[in-house]
């Protein structure tokens, strides 16, 4: 199976109003609820794909609840709600006495726009941490890939994931690290397999936005593999064996939220597959925008996915990364 | 006991940010939850004021658990966190199938400026309605007053308010009508005892924004006694004994929100005590002025109700409302 970590795991809410004016009064015309963070986006695309995926990270309170009952609900479908057969989901987080935290999308009826609020996420206590390493460590033992993925709930310190990738690499088990910021920097240091920063994600890392530059700057910092999103413009991926790019074939209108999770994804699914580094980025490249040409925000388009997958241009780059 | 109906009460959410930009993404930097809805607010004061106070309407799924789980602790704290000796607040809410609605307030750190998401509540049940009266029945048995405030769930018709005031009539109770729109306009033809609109509210109902004129139009139709609400300048009281109109000694800098809630708790406290005219307009003013001068929305401060009590200039009208 594949291993999702998703430390501060959120109730994603969507208010739709006609559109939003700050500082007046919003009749909501219709809400959603959806199991949120990351890694449980990550996961949800892979059991669509087809992948034995599990979910682990915290979850508590009311809308830790209501987070696992969605949950459940997915597990039941297998992660799709169409005919296509599915791999299962399982989820084995562990509960802890806070609140869940809420993330709220605020969509504006008239432009698609849409105006985002985030939960900081609750306290996790020491004895929390420490149960949710034991759950880790056994996860690990049946895991053939393991992504760590968001941002850290308060009481989680900084150089969390950096652990994560220790007990990863300890029980040999290729990591993906889907962070930013001060959790990455201390992250890549621990040297996990895999980071997929996104061009803001690697200048905040490396002081440079050239990705092939700050690509190279990660990987002195021990990323073994950096995939620098760049937007509409596609992946840019430097490996030990080489540097590819990777282009759809036409921009997509629609919504990113959670192209970049599916890219995530892509790559897991590769990983485990063991394909050829420009079938795994094309895959990722097709995934993300199928994503985004979905109605469903998070959600792919399985027939835009496979009529995307032979157009994906990936080239391979003169210049290869250097170790 | 006072009686407070809140056929659409709510989980009130307040998200405090920097500043609400919208088309961005936004940290919230705290989050704080409280059950909702006028008729809610309306018990919570009058249980910090002393009185035995039992609020009804409809509750369910998991936002209506959370709600009832604050209830349970206002009710175990008599309404107040202070020394002063308080009412009960008795949860006799209807269980529902759907989810009870939540508000959101986004509150700009900077300004104070509050950007208000209501989400439109749960779709009721013919047989949940049917429950509801069985239970509004009995409960008018044991009250002094009722007080039916707020907007309609999805399901109730729109004639509902006028169904109650006149089973409370039936049963010889006082009933306050605090609503808007159709439910109001429908409502005030059932003959409430007092409603308590403000000026927009009496102007979408009369056609008239001048208070004296639009109270004796929503007299006519068959409210007893109409408190108009004017803001900053105090109520207007239309009554079948006379005009009066109540003014607060200054206009007191702070959040109008729960300003009106507390106006209305201060009539139903007033009317249950017997005290004239007069009086009740002074305490409903002082009430509602010590509401906005409160540091939590929605609370009121004890000493300033107390310091102001006395200073609230109540004048009668030359001009008396005429039946």
């Amino acid at each position: 199976m594949i291993l999702t970590v998703t430390l501060n795991t959120a109730l994603d809410l969507t208010h739709h109003v006609p559109a939003l004016v700050p500082h007046t009064s919003h009749r909501v015309t219709s809400v959603t609820e959806r199991p949120g963070g990351k890694g449980l986006n990550v996961a949800r695309v892979l059991a669509a794909l087809g992948y034995e995926t599990v979910v682990t990270g915290f979850a508590g309170g009311p809308t830790g609840e209501v987070l696992r009952g969605l949950l459940a609900d997915l597990e039941a479908s297998g992660g799709t709600a169409g005919p296509v057969p599915a791999g299962g989901l399982t989820d084995a987080l562990v509960p802890v006495a806070g609140n869940t935290r809420r993330t709220l999308a605020i969509v504006d009826a008239a432009t698609g726009d849409t105006t985002q609020l985030n939960e900081p996420g609750p306290q996790i206590t020491p004895a929390e941490w420490d149960a949710f390493l034991v759950s880790y460590d056994e996860l690990l033992g049946g895991a053939r890939a393991v992504a760590l993925c968001g941002s850290l709930p308060p009481g989680i310190h900084v150089g969390a994931y950096a652990e994560l990738i220790r007990r990863a690499r300890a029980a040999s088990v290729p990591v993906l690290l889907d962070t930013s910021g001060e959790p990455l920097r201390r992250g890549i240091a621990a040297r996990p397999d895999l980071i997929k920063p996104n061009l803001d994600e690697l200048a905040q890392l490396t002081g440079s936005r050239e990705p092939l530059t700050a690509s190279a700057e990660a990987r002195r910092r021990g990323a073994h593999t950096v995939i620098a999103s760049l937007g509409a413009d596609g992946i840019l991926a430097s490996t030990e064996s080489g540097t590819w790019q990777a282009c759809p074939p036409a921009t997509l209108k629609g919504n990113p939220t959670g192209a970049g999770d599916s890219a995530v994804a892509a790559l897991l699914a590769g990983l485990v597959d063991g394909v050829p580094w420009p079938e795994r980025l094309a895959r990722a490249v097709a995934l993300s925008a199928a994503t985004v040409a979905a109605p469903t925000a998070g959600d792919f388009d399985r027939g835009t996915y496979e009529a995307l997958l032979p157009q994906v241009k990936v080239t391979e780059h003169p210049v290869h990364g250097v170790r």
